[in-house]
């Protein structure tokens, strides 16, 4: 990753946070820092500190909601379902954009960019793809004041735009493999409660669009895209995933199976489709006519993949570390990863401690990391931390006369809390292992977590109480879409608990589904076999495979 | 500029070209070259040979869609005005933002995403701008079968997004400057002939929008801005472009004044606007009570500006260095610098020839140049070199069996059709000075043509005379609103030679009108300084200010 990738480093006097909510008072500091302790007690307090405002387990919806806002990743807009990225958040994607195009390259993929609106013709091609996203299409309909002679869809997805060259540009076998890729704003006017980052009704995503001679190949990418999903979530954002396969009910309208890294929320007991590589087998070419001569002159329909990774990421990776504190950022995407403060006290010359902080400051940027000077005069140490802690910055380091005199720096991790005392020469050596570890230690935490809340439940009876410990299942299940119909319907029915948990923004539906199919499901848990005699625990069918279920 | 940020680099095997327009007769090679030689003597045969087909200067409409369609940078689609950029000119594209981007954020700017949407309400709130963009807003007024409770519209640019939120993020001096910018896509449905790249319904740009304390401020970064977007065109593209402020008509709806970068079409005499960098002043900011409070404490408004580059840029290069055979790409942007075609012989084995080209490329890779090896055994080196003529490639290398015992091999340089051979050993030194000197020289050609494109024209008889001999007029003129309305009307009424050359493409309005007050006429031209004596070209009024007048 280059040093022009990381949009922050350079611009760190822009990334001064704008406090607009609380002035500094005018009052000794002593007593600041007092009065500062106590009013955090009450909820009111924290509101006026800008904090998270309330605990991430007493109120997840508003603590989620406060945390978005108040760390300025995003502010809200006067169109429902539409959100402003600010800065803070659009740089998280920067980072992951910077590395999957990169590895997408890799593989041979290149960026292009078709058009934002499609004809109804277009978009009506392949009969199940329309069908499921008909409901969620935004229409233009007007130019100015004159009406347009038909109406055209806003992309929700770019298959049926996208295809119809796909059929112009490959005529031989030596037109494939053809791979692109394009990085876009996409509409999907859902009427579900919108939820910045997870669901929204515009979102920004990558979406590679693929054709191949055989289904060898399409199989093979579509795993290996897969693979680099899975690290964007486990070595960018330190969030465990569960790679598998959808069901026939949950794979993509009109493909041939879906394959999706699944997360998973704790704090909620949900779990969340993290993305999706998509094999659409023959069924658009068919439709499309994307036909290619092959090498013993016989016309073949091409194979096709579509795959994307969308700015959910960001809210899946903000819900999953988050803390009553507010963000905590894996240090690879955040974009601030240490803030230095400056311990100003009355009696020793501030310039001094100004000089020492900005030192340490360009020694660490000089180092490759995103560093940052807070040495604003008009908010005491206390109200930085919070500041700091709010926006998730893995390490702070604290410059106090002490310090100086020991020729130390204190570190201070913003996952666990630790503090630790650092000579000056060892720096930049401790800053990186410290950045290491943090991210390390983020995914085990998670993943720690994501795996004490699996249940494994082999009969019906277990199945909701599983759940309403906010629990996802691997179940033994028959894989028909009628069992699937059936457990969706009386999971939401016998869900008891989920009107009280509602209240508090921990359930959004009662109802459970399946989530995936796990291709390792050793990786997860040690579990026995499926054999002939294992029963689905569902409908007493003959079992087919261990599958995730779970509430989303 | 980072290795991973040259997109291209490592997937070339992907870059190579599909031909499906022609398959490689079975024919006898000797043969097949001389029927090549004699077929391109006719309009059809070129066509066939998928070459430009028609000369630049013969029909400039037509050559244009056939290089920027057969040279695979834009496909047509579906609905009008909208174009696909495929990966060779979409990489372009990546460069452009590659060097932009870190330009602006060395300035301090971020990036961020707003919706592509703005409700009614908010896209009124500035009455000027609105009325600039009313008429090409396209409308959503549905989603699936439902009607909006009220029309939302798709952004035609964002000022009026991101100012209500502006307003809620500055507060104090402290939360000044404010400097964001996105890259985004914007529609203005134009009923004007659209031209791929230059007029588009939809089109990709970065759109930056900034805030200030201080008028100074915002005067200085407009400039800064529009320096930026002149290297864009002057060290990236190889385009000259003049540095000047708009007339009052031409201005940006609602700002203070605007300043731009115009370059110049000499095929067509045509000038056009290449970037445009507004100083909005205090007028959105009192529209969106964008308010401040001083370091005294007293309420002020915040200065703003706007600035934004688009994908037109790709279309005035091609149009400016394209030539009879196809694109002439500038070295810095050309997503392939240097294809290696190895010239297989009859009687020599040809696995030697290419080990040698595969080395050559890794050769030229090792040193971060973007090389191509071209070792297709179904076309003929004639047919190859035609392809990547047509598709601009800066560097042609040929390994033959001659060069191979001679240890040298053979570079051609697209821009100018010189032939040099090249020891093996200075491969890499040679490579990068001619890349380097066909940068300079493209630039230095345009300039020059440009420059001999300027007539300057004190009294009205002679400027119809210099436009229709395809020039635009640097001329003394009064500034007044009412006289630039005049010479657009008298213009277009004594356009005589418009309607010959329309049907050439060469023409799409006869009209003239300001296209900027140049910052530095010094730099264009050697003219005497404005008196009180001199007299407006137009109307006799005195003069203000050496002006360029053209058709556009």
């Amino acid at each position: 990753m280059s040093e022009s990738q990381q949009p922050t480093t350079t611009t760190t006097q822009q990334q001064v946070p704008k406090e607009k909510r609380e002035k500094a008072p005018k009052v000794p500091k002593e007593k600041k820092e007092k009065e500062v302790k106590d009013q955090a007690k009450t909820k009111e307090a924290r509101d006026k500190l800008n904090t998270a405002g309330v605990g991430k387990e007493e109120d997840f919806s508003e603590w989620y909601t406060n945390v978005i806002t108040r760390s300025e990743m995003i502010d809200y807009y006067d169109i429902s379902g539409c959100y402003i990225l600010r800065p803070w958040s659009y740089s998280i994607w920067e980072q992951i954009q910077s590395f999957f195009d990169g590895e997408i390259k890799k593989l041979g993929v290149q960026n292009a960019y078709f058009p934002l609106l499609v004809s109804e013709k277009a978009l009506n091609t392949e009969e199940d793809h329309i069908e499921g996203f008909a409901p969620e299409v935004a229409w233009v309909t007007k130019s100015g004041k004159s009406n347009l002679s038909e109406p055209i869809a806003i992309r929700p997805t770019s298959e049926t735009i996208m295809y119809p060259a796909y059929k112009n540009w490959i005529r031989s076998h030596r037109d494939l493999p053809l791979k692109l890729n394009q990085w876009v704003n996409v509409v999907r006017w859902e009427f579900k409660r919108p939820v910045p980052f997870l669901r929204s009704r515009e979102f920004l995503w990558q979406e590679g669009h693929t054709a191949f001679a055989t289904k060898e190949e399409a199989d093979k990418e579509v795993l290996q895209i897969l693979r680099l999903y899975k690290r964007v979530y486990e070595e960018l954002l330190a969030v465990p995933v569960v790679e598998g396969l959808k069901s026939e009910k949950e794979k993509f309208a009109g493909g041939l199976y879906t394959s999706t890294i699944e997360g998973f929320i704790p704090t909620n007991g949900r779990a969340i489709q993290a993305a999706t590589s998509h094999c659409l087998g023959q069924n658009f070419s068919k439709m499309f006519g994307i036909e290619f001569e092959d090498e013993n002159n016989a016309k073949a329909l091409a194979w096709q993949n579509s795959w994307g990774l969308t700015t959910r990421t960001i809210g899946v990776m903000i819900m999953v570390h988050g803390d009553d504190k507010g963000l905590v950022l894996p240090p690879r995407i955040a974009p601030i990863q240490v803030v230095v403060v400056p311990l100003y006290f009355k009696d020793f010359d501030s310039a001094i401690l100004d000089k020492k902080a900005d030192e340490v400051v360009q020694r660490l940027k000089e180092a490759g990391i995103r560093a940052h000077l807070d040495n604003r005069t008009n908010y005491n140490p206390r109200q930085k931390y919070i500041h700091w802690e709010l926006k998730g910055v893995p390490i702070r380091v604290e410059v106090g006369p002490k310090d100086l005199e020991k020729d130390v720096v204190m570190f201070c991790r913003r996952d666990n809390g630790v503090k630790e005392s650092v000579a000056n020469a060892d720096l930049i050596t401790t800053a990186k292992s410290t950045l290491d570890n943090i991210q390390v230690s983020m995914l085990e935490r998670a993943t720690k977590q994501r795996n004490e809340s699996i249940s494994i439940v082999t009969q019906w009876s277990d199945f909701i109480p599983s759940l309403d410990k906010r629990h996802i299942c691997l179940v033994p299940w028959c894989d028909v879409p009628d069992c699937e119909e059936a457990i969706k319907k009386r999971s939401n029915e016998e869900s008891l608990k989920q009107k009280e948990e509602a209240e508090k923004g921990f359930c959004l539906t009662g109802a459970a589904k399946s989530l995936c199919i796990p291709l390792k499901v050793e990786e997860l848990r040690d579990v026995p076999a499926i054999t002939n005699e294992t029963r689905c625990f569902a409908c007493e069918r003959s079992a087919k495979k261990w599958t995730l279920y779970g509430r989303i």
